[in-house]
Order: structure tokens, then sequence, then C-alpha cells
């Protein structure tokens, strides 16, 4: 994590005008090394290099970084010959993000006269007076290519430049939250509207108040649960009290039948009702069905409000808080209605399980193995040791294990965020037929978990074929999901209405189901062409098992 | 708009990983410029620098270099050593985008040791055989320095990288639309989300086909109207139909009072009756609220699906259209809900406008003088001069003015997407007391841009101090909306009541309004500060007058 971002970059560049708008966008303190060199010395540039020579001028240069360096959030610019100092680059370095502004020599000339027809000209770096810029320009690069991102200036106006920059600092993880929490850190998931941390802790839903203070400074939460996560929405509510920041809380009925659009619009209401404001912030408390719906609400009330997810379930600590998946079911299907929303922050208190019914509980042990199954073999090893204790939600091996999950799926969706890129589809191992499962019994007869341990089956025995899982992987499978007590077939469901509905899937293309199977145990991959006799047979073979 | 992207950078930069993932993310064809020189050589590359000599090689390079240029939509991987040749760099930057893969001395160095323990090495540029790598690269580095855009891959995953490569071609336009349109284009709009085209011309609605084709490329489209733009809509399906894409149509009620979610609840059946899928392509030909409600269809539909627009009204053609805002109204207030979806293009046809009603062109030029008073002077007095040709919407006047005018808020929106940087709100002229006015008067006495018409009057009002527009500006705004038939006051709405509902804009940050105001004809700025008796007294002076 990093305390200040420094601008470098050849003169004519922008690094002046850039700085001040990036500082004023995060309101941090904006410093210009030459404008504290001027005033350190009391005399102008040139009057110092004149008398002190340039080896005078860089030891003030040096002092004025480091006095800049002595300190966080700041957005430092710098002279154009910093760099040519190795220890300027180190404590740059060592203290912040370096971030380079490039422009061609064509575009530099082209600032400098327009400069010299009347607008202020910024301070013309010492360095290069009376030389021609390409040469200096050209022996300069190697130093600036040492930035840690480069934004091209050419053809984007300041705005569009300090856009960039401001982006650079997000994908870099500057402003993520401080690191005093990163003992029970899982992940910091990168996306293209900036990183999050990701925490995995025990006890630890009372500091939900200080993260969000840190990590979003609002000075309102709405704190959003459902019936049976009231008690931990009330501590966090809490906690956000005590942080001074003032929470209200909504709870609606418990269960997938109130993942609906009438439920959305009434929390839309209630915001309203509130004046909720788009710096104000909405805390979900509880599982995956409070978290996509709360997270839906904050993407869409008033175009986007920062959000923040407490899962209090094992299926939504592993699965749904990351991603920033957000949605609600029609009468048609589930999730077809929904956004990507990034949250700002995911904190999951694995002691918060405890009060979960064993059901519950026990479904969300399929994600954790599905992603075993689909990318961490070592991971299924541990759970096939560990699974008593696990069950039994001891404090170290359960803390570890819901960790190490949260991790994969972190990685998962930093690769692939938009889910263009194809890796992201294999989080859905076991989730075509899940999906219909649940969608054929109304949501009622199967939890999620429970339809994806049984999707898991299927998928496991479509990749009986060469090359793939085999008979014996499968066998794995099935015992690592029957030593957490979950169901491995679903005994009387309709194969043809299971069949149909795997066509309604948002994974379809062109009418084409992209089955996720495994190759290997720790290895998923997309096939688009299961013959449809083995599609029939899998089925077949969790229907009447 | 470029036809090629080439990857250049230093051996162990990623070029040809990379570029294989940019290839298949864009279905473009890959190149790797060191596999064609053997191919074409039948020799390995030590072979031809050991028989030929590096200017041996360096003319087979530029030949292949040459041979994929020869050609669009192809992502070049090309050898470290190739920007040495002056030629290939002119020939680069002529026929495409030039990206510069990244890496410190340090990173490289690692990636070639993890390389040498098995896995598949690229081939080492043999320009630097024998060479100790930092000092070849430290001479290259000006050279790579003229790249359009930079990608540091130290801390990126190849995939992280990739999706670096395919930002920088969407942000500087490489797969915006073609050139043969251009002739008609106002501005390429500049998001986080890409670039995209917006289109003003005359009786091109027949075009929508071939531009959504080219620009898309779905095989279905959902084509969203309501019972005013039906016609319209009528066309543009057709023409979809014409260019291969199958093309549904729905159309709602007219009208403000059909923007609430459960009209949007409606099209969501809609679309999941008829299978939707991401790839397919929601098209709205109408007014703004058309636009607004679809687009916040298409953002919310499987999480997001292909948008274009297709404005037929002058109001959403110079506003609406441009900027990616989508939403519907609650009981509580306009556009509370809502989401940033940016559409794919934006195609206008001002010979459109010729049968809407009289009153609904009118309010159109509200928005067009609102652009012309906040920003563009000249543009205001091009349009006193030819009120009566607008009015009369003769085809070149009211072509040029309306396709400046969209590139005004084309370039503030490009500049400030998230409405983050300060330069947006500025679009917001007269619409802090204009969205009040419409609300209070439950959105049936007065039309959006007439009621803009009256808030710009109020906020001129508050800006007769010093320093600011003063009562000859107020004069002149006055005259312009006059001659264009619009209302310059609102007799007898209710003052406080007005007060009140300015609270509730989206706008408002701690409970205080951030008003608009102008600083000068064509400079608008924002003022938090304005003092209660001022407000009120311009409240007065619109209802009151």
């Amino acid at each position: 994590m990093s305390a200040n971002l420094y601008l470098v970059g050849f003169s004519g560049t922008g690094k002046s005008t850039v700085g001040r708008m990036v500082a004023r966008s995060l309101n941090w303190e904006f410093i210009d090394t030459d404008d504290e060199i001027v005033r350190s010395a009391g005399a102008g540039i040139d009057a110092i290099f004149a008398g002190r020579g340039e080896a005078g001028f860089r030891d003030l240069e040096h002092s004025a970084l480091a006095g800049a360096a002595d300190g966080g959030r700041r957005v430092v610019s710098t002279g154009g010959g910093i760099v040519t100092q190795e220890r300027n680059l180190r404590l740059m370095r060592e203290t912040g993000l370096v971030v380079c502004l490039e422009a061609r020599v064509e575009t530099i000339r082209e600032r400098i006269e327009a400069d010299s027809e009347g607008a202020v000209r910024p301070m013309i770096d010492p360095g290069h007076l009376g030389q021609a810029p390409p040469s200096l320009k050209a022996e300069r690069q190697p130093l600036y290519a040492m930035a840690d991102w480069t934004v091209h200036t050419d053809r984007l106006s300041p705005e569009q430049a300090a856009a960039e920059v401001l982006r650079a600092l997000e994908q870099l993880g500057g402003r993520a939250a401080g690191p005093d929490s990163e003992e029970d850190l899982a992940a910091v998931v990168r996306t293209s509207a900036g990183s999050y941390p990701v925490w995995v802790g025990w006890d630890r839903i009372g500091s939900v108040g200080e993260i969000a203070a840190r990590v979003v400074g609002p000075d309102t939460a709405y704190v959003i649960a459902d019936e049976g996560s009231a008690r931990h929405a009330r501590r966090a509510q809490a906690s956000l009290e005590r942080a001074g920041i003032a929470a209200h809380m909504l709870t609606f009925p418990m269960g997938e039948a109130h993942k609906t659009l009438r439920t959305v619009e009434l929390i839309y209401r209630w915001l309203a009702t509130r004046r909720a404001e788009r710096g104000h912030l909405v805390c979900s408390v509880g599982g995956g069905v409070v978290g996509d719906l709360a997270g839906y609400v904050a993407a869409t009330y008033l175009r986007g409000m920062p959000f923040a997810q407490v899962p209090t379930t094992l299926l939504s600590m592993v699965d749904a808080s990351v991603g920033g998946k957000t949605g609600v079911d029609l009468p048609q299907g589930k999730n077809l209605v929904g956004a990507f929303h990034q949250p700002r922050f995911v904190l999951s208190d694995v002691a918060t399980l405890r009060t979960l019914p064993e059901r519950i509980r026990t479904e969300g042990w399929a994600e954790v193995i599905k992603h075993a199954l689909a990318f961490d073999e070592e991971l299924l090893c541990d759970m096939e040791e560990g699974a008593a204790a696990l069950r039994a939600l001891e404090r170290g091996p359960s803390t570890d294990v819901i960790r190490r999950s949260v991790a994969i799926k972190a990685e998962v969706v930093s690769r692939d965020e938009g889910e263009t890129l194809g890796a992201r589809i294999l989080l859905n191992y076991g989730h075509t037929l899940g999906h219909a499962l649940e969608s054929l019994t109304g949501y009622g007869r199967f939890l999620h978990g429970e339809a994806v341990s049984v999707g898991m089956m299927a998928a496991g025995r479509m990749a009986t074929g060469p090359g793939m899982l085999g008979e014996s992987g499968l066998e794995r499978q099935r015992r690592a999901l029957e030593s957490f007590g979950l169901p491995t077939a679903a005994p009387g469901a309709d194969p043809a209405a299971l069949r149909a509905r795997t066509l309604s899937d948002k994974k379809v293309r062109g009418g084409r189901v992209r089955w996720v199977l495994l190759e290997d145990i720790g290895r998923a991959v997309v096939r688009t062409d299961v013959p449809d006799p083995v599609v029939e047979a899998a089925i077949a073979s969790v229907v009447s098992p």
C-alpha cells in the first residue's frame, strides 16, 4: 500500500497541471518539488543553478523530495531531472507509486509554443536549459521507464490524463486500506473500478465501523440485512455508530423468494425517504440473497453508491461477496436482472457462522469444495483430511480454509473481471445443472450449495471420457462431497425438464451450453462440444442414481 | 481509426503471450513477426543472423512487418529490436496503434529464469544475444517511448496486461467504427469502458442496421420504442433486418409517467421470454424517456447488454443520448434509480425531428441554448442569428448546430465520465430548479426543456452579483430563450415548495445545494455558497415575474 503518488516525466508533459487535478480529486495534498526548492532557497531556479551549479541544485531537490516523502496522502509533482539521481528513484519507490507522464517531442514543442503565447508556463526544468530537448529526453528515457505506470499524454486532455493517473493508483492498490489489518487479509481484488480488500478473520464484525471510516469515509450508512442476520447487523450498526457514522438499518424477510424487484423497490423508497446521498455507504450484512440484493440497490440507486459486504453465511463468504456480481431473480430465472458493482471492501467474520443452521452451513462447503476441485488440489487434500474439524468450525482450520477459498475466488475475478477472458466462467463448475435444478424445484427442495453439489456430480459424469477427470476422479469428488454432508443426487427430478432449463442459462452462446468440466482435480475447462447423449446420461445418473 | 494493433517492447515483456490473448478477445488475427521471418526464410533466427548479419535480418523483419501491415484487424507482436528502424516505426504508426509492453530488468531476468526451468520460452530477440540486457534496453528506451500507450507488466498477470492493452485500444478509438461514415461524425466519446461514435446526420436512420453490424455485430436486436416513435422504430427494425440481424420490437405508452420500474419489469419479461443473450443488442428509438429506460434495461438485464441509441427528439439528441446515464423515476424523484451504461453508438437523424409536435421540438432548443450559454458563446451567436432557420428545421443550419451541440456534450462527458472531476456537473445549468419545478408540478405543466429554461432564468438571476453574468448577460439569455419560444417564468408556482425540492437534488452534498451559475456567457461554474436570500429572490423572480 502506497503512501504517496509521485509524478515524473520530462518538462512539458503536464506534471503540475495533472498533479493538481489528481490531488484535488483524491483530496490529498499537492506538492511541487520545484516550488519547494524555490521557497526554501529564497531564489529562482536559474539563480540556484548559476550560484550553486547543478550538484547544488540536485541536493536542494533531494531535500525537497525527502520533505515531501516524509508524510502520506500527497501527490508530488517533480522536476524533469529528478530521476537522474538514484537516491531519488529509490526514495520515491519506497514511499509510494511512481507514475510517468510521457509525451512525444513534437507534442512538447507544441505545448511550449502555445504557452509562450500568453498562458502561464510552468517552470522550465533547468536541467535542459540551452540543450535541445530530444537528446536529453532520450538520455533520461531509461530512467522514466523505471516508473510503476506510464501515461502517454499526447492525445489526452489534462482531465483525461488525470483520470488515467487516478486509475493507475487504483489498479496498483494505492487507495486500498492501510496495512494494520493485513493479518486477516485474504486478498486484494483488482478491478477496472479500483482495488478492494477482502478480510477473513475470527470475531471481526465489531471492526466494520473502523474499516468503513478508513476505506470509505461516509458520514451515513444504510445497513441492509434479513431477519436471519439481524443480530449481526445490529453489531455492525453499533460498530459504525462508534466510528462516527450515522447508521440506519432495514431488514426484510429471509429467503430467495424475497430476492425480487419488489424488495428492491421497497429499499429504494426507504433510501429516498432518508434522503440518501451518493457519498453514503450501503452495507449488507447477511447471506447471498442480502448481498446480491443490497449490492444491486447500491449499484442502481442514484446511479451507484459505495457498497460494503459483511457476509455471514459460508456460501456468501467464499462466493457471492467477492466479484461484484449483484442481482435479483425474475420469475423466468435466477439473477436475470443485475449489475456489476464492486464493493469497497468485504469483511468476513468466520465466527458468525457458529449461529448458522447446520444445513445452511453445510451447503457452503459445496462452494469451497468447488474451488478446490476446479483450481486447487492441495486445498482439496486439506479439506479431505480436516473434514471433521472444518464441519465443527474449529477456529484455526476453518479460518484458514475459508481464507484460501476466498483468495482463489479473488484471484479469478481479478484476472477476468467482466467474464470476457474465459477464466471466470470456470467458477461455474456444477452451476449450469445446479441452477436448472434449483429453478425446476421452485427454489424449495434444494439449497443453492446442495444443487451445485448435484450439478458437480452431473458434470463429473460428463467428464469420464478419455483425457478428462475419469471414474476415479469422480469417485474422489463424490467422497469429498459426502464427507461434508452434501447431496450427490436428485432422485426423481424430471430429466427432460432439467435439460430444457439448462438452455436458459446465462452462459448459453448461440444456443449452445458451455459446460464447465474437469480435466483433472484442480483443472477446470469449458467444453461446448458435449454430445447430447452424454449430457442426457449425466442427467440420468443424478436423477436415477 | 486504426486498422492494426502493434505490440513493441523488450524481450521478456510478454508481447507474444499478451498479443495472443488480445487477438483472441478481439477475434482479430494474430501475427508474430519473428515467426513470419522464420517461416519465410526457412531458417531459425540464429542462422539468419549468422548467414546474413543483422542488416539482412532487419530487411527480412521489415518485409514481415510490411506483410502484417497490409491488412486490418490484426494484432502484431514484434521483435524487441523492431523499433531501431525508423521505417518500421513509421509504418506501424501509419497503420495502427502502437502499444509498448514495459518491464523492469529485474522482472525480465526473473521471467527468463522461470522459463528456463521448463516452460516454453518465446524466441529470444537476436538483437541482444551476447549482450547484457540493461544497456541494450536503455539504448532502445527512447524508441519505445514513441508508442501511443505503455503498459508496465511487472505487477500484472498476462491476463491483466491483455486487459490493459484492450483498454488502450478502446481509449484511443481503435475499436470504434470505420471511417466511411465520418462525414456525419459529431464526436467520439471516450469512456473507461471504451470509445463510441456519435453520428448526427440527415435522413440516416436507414443505416442503423449497417452500423450495428459493423460496430457491434449481434445476431439479434431488441428495438424498444414508445408509441410516438414507433414509425421510426419500424424503419430501424427494417434496417437491422436488412443487415442480417433478427430484430424484435416492443413499444410502450408515451410519456414520463411510464418511465417507471413497472415498465422496466415489463421489458425484462419480454426479453426473458425471447431468451435474450448477453451478445444481443438493445436499441432504443425515441426520446429521452425511451433512451433512459431502454438503457437502464440494457445496463441491468443479464448484468449488461450492448446498447445503441437512436434518439428521435431534439432533447435526447443533444442531451440524454450521450453520456451513458440511464435510469427511471421513483415517486420520490426523477432518475433516482439508474446506472451508467455507455451506448456502443449513437445515431441521430435530424430529419426525424420534422414529425415532432412543435412544443416537443421547442423544448429541445433549451438544451442546445444551455450548451451555448455554459460552454460556447460562438454557438450562441450563431443561434441568435439563425433562430428562424433553426426553428424551421432547415437541413443545413439545424444539422450543423445540433452536431456542434452534441460535440460539446461529448467533450464534457469524455473529460468527466463519472461526474467526479466537476466538469460534468456544469451540464446541469438550469437543472436544479428545473427538476424541482417539473417534480412540483407533477411532470405535467412543464416539459423538461421548458422547466430547464425557467431554471436557467432563476440561476441567471442568482448570477447578477459582481464578477458574474450580470444584468446584461441575463437579458441576453432571456432574449435567446424567448426567440426559440421557450418560457422564462413559472407564474404561480409555490416558491417555498420549489425551494424544498431543490434539497432532494442528486447534486446535494452534505445538505448544501451545488448551484451551476454563469460567470459569463460560455463560462459556467459551480457555487455552493449562494446565500439563502439570493436563492429566494431568484425563485421569486421566476414565480412572480
